[in-house]
């Protein structure tokens, strides 16, 4: 018996219009608009503004989403949110804003401190409205029931897991693509990647989330190339979009594996970028988990184009692998954790602090703070 | 740009236990069970009553759905929900009580004949919590926006479509479809068939449907025929569970076709099978439809198994429109009007009605009266 929850999802291009209506719709009257600088002096924040007040909706704006978002964040917003009298929340930008927006709805409706939330289904009283315009693609936190916030205290990324997280509506617009750089379009595209390899193979995966995270996967291994070679790429904008519902998708109800488990570790420490941390990681990951389901492999293989004909299961799974590999470097992605900065030093306390992640529950092979460490160890370099 | 919205799902084995602490979940303190006396026979409601005794839930139920429920069922429904103080809705079988329920839910919240909410977003108020059981694979209507209840005035089938419509919670359990007869089985099967197939040609099919529409058609035409040869087929019935979801899931957001506003018509003056007398014209309507987008054709060919290499578009397409007559026989369903008692002479005014359902407008082709009216007397014998 498995379950599966999704928001309304708006898609397509000039969607970001409906933004204010969709608040409307939900009832508010005052919405707290959450978001970052490179989305603001992109001009995308200034559309959301503007459809609020041609829905007759007054809004405030909460402009301090960082990178990788902290609970400090999440207080400051939440003290805007309540200062100002706001009644719904819209994030406009990638994870971190949605995340940061999620958060911030949490505290204002239960108060305390957003870590008395970590982990699974510790919310107990109803969010107000939330209406996400994911502006990478992405994240997927625009569908999910995740929120992933640092403690800064124990420098720690918590994963906050609960229905309650997943927003009312996602509006999916590709047109926004078209400002991101091409390093961020690459990045966030192998998270992309990641989401969907990660759900599938996990042990939490259904029917439902299957054809999520196939779909997903045939979409980015065939359009994120052309998305980061030309901002102007329509079809690709919107391909890469599409990709990133689903595996959001696919992730919200499926949950994730020992390459998120580790990217959130080291997120927590390092101002590295999430997507970048996950395409070091996961080739590594999938050659440790492809004993544990081949045939899934070979499936993946075949999703993302190769041609596995006459091969065995292990023969094709590995061309998966290869596949992940041949991708990271076509589009330029940082390929080792030390060219990052990351530190071989740091590997034993991230190894166990990495098994504590709600992620690695549903990793398809048992791991151990050992083999972490040897996957950290093969991707330093 | 276009919308995608479906209910919280629980799909699987024993789900049905469930239901009480979902409607629970939902803030219910006391629940009309709409039903039918074949769930009833069936023991399945006795199930579901008990699963409300269990979450702390006063019930009360109704079991005056027929096989195409009425206006005034709705009405009783409704009074019966009034006069006893419920605050939500579950209702357990296939579509009649599904639509009922949801018809009851509107009236309740909304006042009026069910008959003002005919046609598209006519309804105002929000609905009390729905929580749908079906138990059939099947209607669909557990997921989807629509409603369709009997005009007993105009004897016309009315379609009411509204984000409304769609339940909270859709609780699918596949066990329930073993008690279900192979007569039935074969009937709402290919009434599945019916939604995938008219969705993934509607001219509002998006990206998020077509996924869901060719997994479907690819489940049912695969599974619909050893769930028919047997009741304790556990593997069929979950996957006949799955296909009649992400059918559900598909034609909630695309609409549907030709098939559906002729069935819709037919529906509302005979006392047929809705899933009859779509078997029965879905051929018909495919070859009608043909043209408009051989290629989606060639596609379902390949879904429903069909060895297309080297075949043009035109003449892989026709291999999936044998193939759904060729599973039509197999599964024994009725293959013509007249065997049902459908009469040439009403076809002239069956024509004329059928062009105004809603579902017409999604149709691939272009259709006149006329047109329809050469589909009936070719689907006569």
């Amino acid at each position: 018996m498995y379950k599966f929850v999704m928001p309304e999802v708006i898609f397509g291009s000039g969607s970001i219009s409906q933004t204010g209506e969709c608040c409307a719709r939900l009832g508010a009257r005052h919405v707290l608009v959450v978001t970052d600088q490179g989305i603001m002096d992109a001009g995308w924040t200034e559309q959301v503004l503007k459809s609020c007040r041609v829905a007759g909706l007054a809004a405030t704006l909460f402009c301090g989403v960082s990178v990788n978002p902290t609970d400090d964040e999440a207080d400051i917003c939440t003290r805007v949110y309540q200062e100002n009298g706001c009644d719904a929340i819209m994030a406009v930008g990638g994870g971190s804003a949605i995340d940061i927006g999620k958060a911030a709805a949490v505290l204002a409706a239960n108060g305390g401190h957003i870590r008395d939330y970590e982990g699974v289904d510790r919310i107990l009283h109803p969010l107000p409205p939330l209406v996400m315009v994911p502006t990478t693609a992405g994240s997927g936190s625009e569908v999910s029931q995740f929120s992933v916030i640092v403690d800064s205290s124990r420098r720690k990324k918590m994963t906050i897991v609960s229905k309650s997280l997943v927003p009312d509506i996602a509006v999916i617009d590709p047109d926004v693509l078209a400002t991101k750089s091409a390093r961020l379009t690459a990045t966030t595209g192998l998270d992309v990647i990641t989401h969907a390899i990660e759900s599938f193979v996990s042990v939490a995966a259904t029917p439902m989330t299957d054809v999520q995270a196939k779909n997903a996967l045939m979409l980015a291994s065939r359009y994120l190339r052309p998305s980061v070679a030309s901002k102007y790429n329509r079809e690709a904008k919107e391909k890469m979009a599409m990709a990133s519902l689903q595996a959001g998708l696919a992730f919200s109800n499926a949950i994730l594996g020992a390459a998120h488990a580790m990217s959130h570790t080291i997120g927590g420490r390092y101002p590295f970028l999430h997507g970048d941390i996950n395409a070091v990681l996961l080739p590594h990951v999938m050659e440790f988990n492809f004993i544990a389901c081949p045939d899934k492999f070979r499936e993946m293989a075949v999703l993302m184009g190769e041609d596995v004909t006459g091969l065995s299961d292990i023969a094709a799974g590995e061309k998966a692998i290869q596949s992940v590999r041949k991708l990271a470097v076509d589009i330029g992605a940082p390929l080792t954790l030390s060219e990052m900065g990351f530190e071989a030093e740091a590997i034993a306390e991230i190894s166990e602090i990495a098994l504590t992640d709600a992620c690695m529950i549903t990793n398809p092979r048992d791991i151990s703070a050992e083999e972490v460490a040897v996957l950290l160890t093969r991707a330093l370099s």
